[in-house]
């Protein structure tokens, strides 16, 4: 859960900043991608409802208002921001964002926030944090679950998370992205997501044979069981487990060459009339891994994967923004945006509507926040916050899942490939372009 | 911080096997990192003092029990377990370890827990994600500190973390892998990490111009005020500093040619008689990006370093293990191994010990725990935790950090090299080869 503390240090030291000037007008910043990673055709939002609750509650306790007083950068701050500012802050702001689960692209802003500047500042850090991490997650679990081809994909990969806190959160992100179920059994606590898991190697180990370990897990957890077969010879596990008449729901393997192991425990499965028994594999899996087994058509039920999962190893970061797209001076809305060489950015509020045919989304359009929008689309940015209170409708965590699942399925197979997929339409509107033009004329005559 | 969920479920489906079975008796797991990721000669240990409280606190709620009580994996499990086992259930093993700041290899563990088999199973998962994640921090922050030759190097990553909790522990992993301080706020309230930050580009956005923004921070922040100059020109914006006789105690870059940007800008400042503002610089940056300006010369007096340390971007998770080594079978110690085609262990509880010839480490020696150790060597790992009870002096975190710091120092050149660093000599002892070989041979004659 992120403290008030959760954040960068600058953050504080503007806002104090601002207190000082009496710049408190209000402020609105959006939160975006600016690319996506290689290979990526889409990402999937997510994170929302922890960044909605982080705001809900944001309160400073007075000792970490005593820490940050005595913190050298902040020495020179008026007695005020420590004494009345900080005590009385709550975030008292709007929010929009885009539903978690939908997919987005590059240059939309999956959150708008509009609030006091200081308050709109402090909470960047930890904003940016909670989206990214569950939407980088959650895109990466989209692909795993393509690759899957329906057969259930488990997440598994707590153990190799940044910290046990980021294993509860990937697992939620790994949900939304499409997967059945996690390991971690916090997940379970918090979110309600379906936990699952049986034995590892030890249990194996810690027998004196592995017959006698599979005998006793069976004794207590009867035909649930799944049994983990690869810890010395799977294919003597199974026959094993054939002559001792033991009738596991599956049996795991996790190590190896999977496709050829996953045929020969077929059929040693088989062989002994355990026809209903079935294969789960695991094991430094990734999308590309299950492709390639799927393809094959190696006999795999399902799959658990790991630090791909719980990580996005292949992409572990999101180059996520939040930046300050208009301003309040003397109580009139100055649009606004950064000017930097390569990393130019729409002025202004903005909202993105997607046009959709028989269900499949085909293309975007990026207006400001004032237009209409073209006819026959939907607008994706919705309040969820408003003078911060929580609004809206709250969806159930596996309905967000189904809606992220069916989103993904309506996108172009182009976009939904997993190694160099096509660009998705995102048009950008006239009048964001007038407004990037005039704002970037009245900046560069004036910003010096 | 991770609660007693914090976990794979099949860590309590086991448990609640081994109670069922009356399999309480003692066992012994290590923790350690199997292979290097690309490029790297070494790790740094981290994050034993999160794990080490995790354990002090290991604790369950009623409420988390009647979780358990209602998973489905878990319906088989015996009354006992929910209503006597796991309400007394407290951390109650034997830990040794590696002190943090330790540069380790593979195969060497960083842990080892000596404790009733389920209780020393049901920890696996947070151990791990515990321990890996801030090693592979400290890891890549050595680096990236060997890099900057010397200039101080500032952890900026937490929008990038996976969440705000590991935004925290990244900081502190950066800090034991030798940064100088963090902008994350949590961590230096959490943690005592010097802390530091003062703008972003949208406190120049926010102001009608440039320069009032500047001079609107300086009224607040004086001299020790750091300008980010990179938002519009960085060279106008160092011109504008001059003029208005401002004196800021340093200016930031964040994006552009850092190279050339740094020779103009200190070209700037030295005319405009600011000789002692300094020039710290961010956007991007990892180990490389910073050896080629260290090599070239740019006149960068600091750096910030964002994704790269608070991620590990380059090698997001480490191939950590946490595997049964020895139980405990009608009262006598039996040591045991997997037997896995890759994936072979040693067999037995294990000690590693150092040869340091005038300070710099020259190989290690791995044996078995009841070796006495060759001379001339330093055993690595000792007793943090004895009965559930943390023993042992307790570093402060700064100390940590400038052991850290020499040890890395007195480490062969070969092994620190950025690029194809060379392979430190880990000696495997006689004592544990034979181990492994009588375990392997009566494993092989029993197992199935």
């Amino acid at each position: 859960m992120p403290t008030t503390l959760s954040t960068d240090l600058y953050e504080f030291t503007m806002a104090a900043g601002y207190y000082a000037h009496g710049e408190l007008g209000s402020a609105t910043f959006e939160l975006w991608v600016r690319e996506l990673p290689r290979d990526r055709g889409f990402l999937i939002a997510a994170g929302l409802e922890q960044a909605l609750d982080y705001l809900s509650r944001l309160q400073f306790t007075r000792e970490e208002i005593e820490y940050l007083r005595a913190v050298p950068a902040l020495r020179s701050a008026p007695d005020g921001f420590f004494n009345d500012y900080l005590p009385a802050l709550r975030f008292t702001g709007d929010v929009w964002a885009v539903p978690e689960g939908t997919p987005i692209f590059p240059d939309e802003p999956l959150l708008r926030v509009t609030a006091p500047l200081p308050e709109a500042q402090i909470i960047e850090t930890a904003l940016l944090a909670t989206v990214l991490f569950q939407t980088s997650i959650a895109s990466k679990a989209a692909r795993v679950v393509a690759a899957a081809g329906g057969r259930p994909v488990i997440e598994f990969g707590s153990r190799r998370a940044h910290g046990t806190a980021a294993a509860a959160l990937a697992a939620r992100g790994a949900f939304i992205g499409g997967c059945t179920g996690t390991s971690n059994v916090e997940a379970g606590f918090r979110f309600g997501i379906p936990i699952s898991g049986t034995m590892a190697h030890s249990w194996v180990m810690a027998h004196a044979t592995e017959m006698e370990g599979f005998r006793r897990y069976m004794e207590v957890f009867g035909e649930e069981s799944v049994l983990l077969i690869d810890t010395y010879d799977p294919i003597r596990a199974v026959r094993g487990i054939g002559r001792a008449r033991m009738h596991p729901s599956a049996v795991r393997l996790d190590s190896g060459d999977l496709e050829v192991l996953s045929r020969q425990v077929r059929q040693a499965l088989d062989e002994a009339g355990l026809r209903d028994t079935q294969i789960f594999a695991s094991g430094d899996l990734d999308e590309h891994r299950i492709t390639s087994l799927v393809d094959k058509g190696a006999p795999i039920d399902g799959f658990g994967v790991g630090t791909a999962l719980s990580t996005s190893n292949d992409a572990p970061a999101l180059g996520g923004v939040y930046k300050l797209v208009e301003t309040t001076q003397d109580g009139i809305r100055v649009p606004t945006l950064k000017l930097s060489a390569q990393k130019e950015t729409y002025a202004g509020p903005k909202q993105v509507w997607r046009r959709t045919v028989k269900g499949a989304a085909i293309s975007d359009y990026l207006g400001t926040s004032d237009e209409e929008g073209p006819g026959d689309t939907e607008a994706l940015l919705e309040p969820v916050m408003l003078a911060g209170c929580r609004v809206g409708h709250r969806r159930a965590l596996d309905t967000v899942r189904s809606d992220s699942l069916n989103a993904v399925r309506a996108l172009p197979e182009t976009i939904r490939r997993l190694k160099k997929p096509g660009h998705y339409p995102v048009q950008v509107s006239e009048p964001i372009r007038q407004l990037a033009d005039k704002v970037s004329e009245r900046i560069r005559k004036t910003r010096h």
